[in-house]
């Protein structure tokens, strides 16, 4: 029996691999097609990432994967924020008691461990380098195009997971089908990816467990620490505007505005105007679809089905908590994938609109604060981001 | 200069026929690609069609076009709707003054009508058979297939109009650009085409001069007069319930049906049953996005940039009146195609939102008026749908 059952995975992102593992655990046998290179040995493409922050929700699958140490040690905790004002004084914030922490970690080394993780496993098979070309419903198989070779060709199976992304092509084959219900809607900023490199001796520049944060208002830069002491870091800025990247073309441009609201950084980032001309600037969009099933066998997981902006620090948590809740389901039900897809297509939309709405919502409050006076007294005094405030400055930055 | 002005335009729908006559009368070369075959020779393609009422908003546009009087020989006048009960009573109410009305218009008359117009034009030129891939946005040109020989090819332009409808390729290639927002969302109904054919000699079986309902609560049928002495029905009802398409599936089911609820149409549709089983069941969709324009030179008009669902009878009306707008901006700009797109694709969304809004809240206030027992009453008697309670009446159905 346990060798019968198999699944198709398209797409070996965070979601995918981590799905693999889960599924494998199990006894499926697992085929995950990716369109990137290995990236084990092509190295991750880097440039526009933004660090995840691991929380509860999504430790619940890893664990159920059974991979909590191994995730362990390619992150770092983080028990509260620290808040860099304008004139460099820092205030750091615990986020919650003694021992609580969320954990940062980067997309491509988590990403690099879970495929490894997931490659252990002999009944779990990876095949890079194959783009999804989009799915045939009728037939239930999958279109792929080796990238390498050029040859096109179609996997069957009555098991189909797409994993594939906030621009999932298995996606946009559902999206044809009548009924199917369909939102891409894109907020008027953008960020960037830039880098604060480790000392010599491998150390973080600055203070290691802490999730960094200038907030400016209008806009903000984050820095998360990675374990090999550099921070991944990001500046979220509107596209146009008087503040925004559209006034930022040139190196004197980009030199000014740092020194004007980030001056501290500036010694930390030796590579700035170099990352800042060569990193793409990169769009926030919000997916929304439904049904997220196709005749109980092709399945919707992760940011395929409900891609979200970063506010939230919740993108990867949610699609991990898709994991954990198929997890019970397939308990459930007895692994009966009609009832199991149902259930999950009806009710788990909800939820991901919700967090979906909040992280939105959140940005909008914090966008609109700045013509606040409270925000703004916020802003110039440390001390009203200490204890009795943790709420108002909760509305502002949710991470 | 008049010859170097060329256009090219996706879809020889109402609203890409009609902008090819509004371009040709400026003096504009217009190659108009059609994936479907010269339905003037092939017969237009029913079975799934609404018929439609032309009202000012499109009148306008037709004036401008210089083709009202062609027009209105395809165009039955509707001065007013006619009731019918589930006892047979009809109750007749005039819309507007004396001499104020809208058309019926068949979807495939007109369109063949259009087509002609355009085709008079010496500078027109329509290429059937010709199926749209999709747009190469970074040389501004767009893909074809020839149907019949499997034929690629592409057609570079400036001037690209996607009138190429809900299910719009242009717009596809444009959707998967940064920043471009997108929203398909299907209501929970569907509909059905039927037919009232002619009597023998001609004439129409019921009143000619109204547009006929049959408003039922949760569902309604409606009747709209042709010229060829038939009516085109519609019936609009839930996918899943009690009454829904999906309980009717057999014959025995649609007969018990429409005795039921449409007793006086069973005497007129002498194919009811076998219409019923041989069209398709189709949903309704709305589709918003933004920007409507790429780059000043690809442009979406019509159901491409804002397909809305048919209640309140101004789909084709606003497909319609955006080329009555854009030929006033070409008159604006002196033809500077960049300012026109720009002012177009910045003002006209909020518009088409606003009826797209209108028309699915007009839905949704008909279908929850059954549970109104003054809607109850409303359908019980006649008199209250005559004079003093037309306002009532009017947010039942729109049309």
């Amino acid at each position: 029996m346990a060798n019968e059952r198999k699944a198709v995975i398209v797409g070996a992102g965070l979601v995918g691999a981590l799905w693999a593992v889960i599924l494998a655990k199990r006894g499926y046998q697992v085929d995950v097609y990716e369109r990137r290179a290995d990236f084990r040995q092509a190295g991750y493409v880097g440039g526009r990432s933004i660090n995840l922050a691991l929380s509860e929700r999504g430790w619940k699958a890893v664990e159920i994967a059974g991979i909590r140490e191994k995730i362990e040690a390619v992150a770092i905790p983080m028990p509260g924020r620290m808040m860099h004002g304008t004139d460099g004084a820092l205030t750091y914030q615990p986020y919650g008691e003694e021992g609580q922490a969320i954990y940062s970690v980067s997309r491509g080394g988590l990403n690099i461990e879970l495929v490894n993780i997931a490659d252990e496993f002999s009944q779990v098979r990876f095949h890079f380098n194959q783009a999804c070309l989009g799915v045939d419903l009728d037939n239930s198989s999958v279109r792929f195009e080796d990238t390498r070779t050029g040859v096109q060709y179609a996997i069957e199976s009555d098991l189909i997971f797409g994993t594939d992304g906030a621009f999932s092509p298995v996606r946009q084959s559902l999206q044809k089908l009548p009924r199917f219900n369909y939102s891409q809607q894109y907020i008027d900023y953008g960020y960037k990816e830039l880098c604060i490199p480790p000392n010599e001796d491998e150390t973080h520049r600055m203070h290691t467990n802490g999730l960094h944060i200038w907030p400016r208002g209008q806009f903000m830069l984050i820095a998360l620490p990675n374990v090999d002491g550099s921070f991944t870091c990001t500046l979220f800025l509107p596209f146009e505007g008087e503040a925004s990247f559209e006034n930022l073309k040139s190196e004197v441009q980009v030199m000014a505005f740092f020194e004007k609201y980030f001056p501290d950084v500036i010694p930390l980032m030796p590579t700035l105007v170099q990352d800042f001309a060569e990193n793409p600037t990169s769009a926030l969009v919000t997916v929304r679809c439904n049904p997220w099933h196709y005749h109980h066998k092709i399945l919707l997981l992760g940011d395929a089905a409900h891609a979200i902006v970063p506010f939230f620090g919740q993108g990867m948590n949610c699609g991990f908590e898709d994991c954990t809740i198929l997890d019970s389901l397939m308990d459930k039900y007895e692994e009966n994938w009609p009832a199991i897809m149902e259930e999950f297509s009806a009710n788990r939309p909800e939820d991901s609109n919700a967090i979906a709405d909040l992280a939105l919502l959140n940005f909008i409050e914090m966008r609109d604060k700045v013509a606040d006076p409270k925000f703004l007294l916020w802003k110039k005094s440390k001390s009203t981001c200490t204890s009795g405030s943790r709420r108002s400055f909760n509305r502002c930055i949710q991470w």
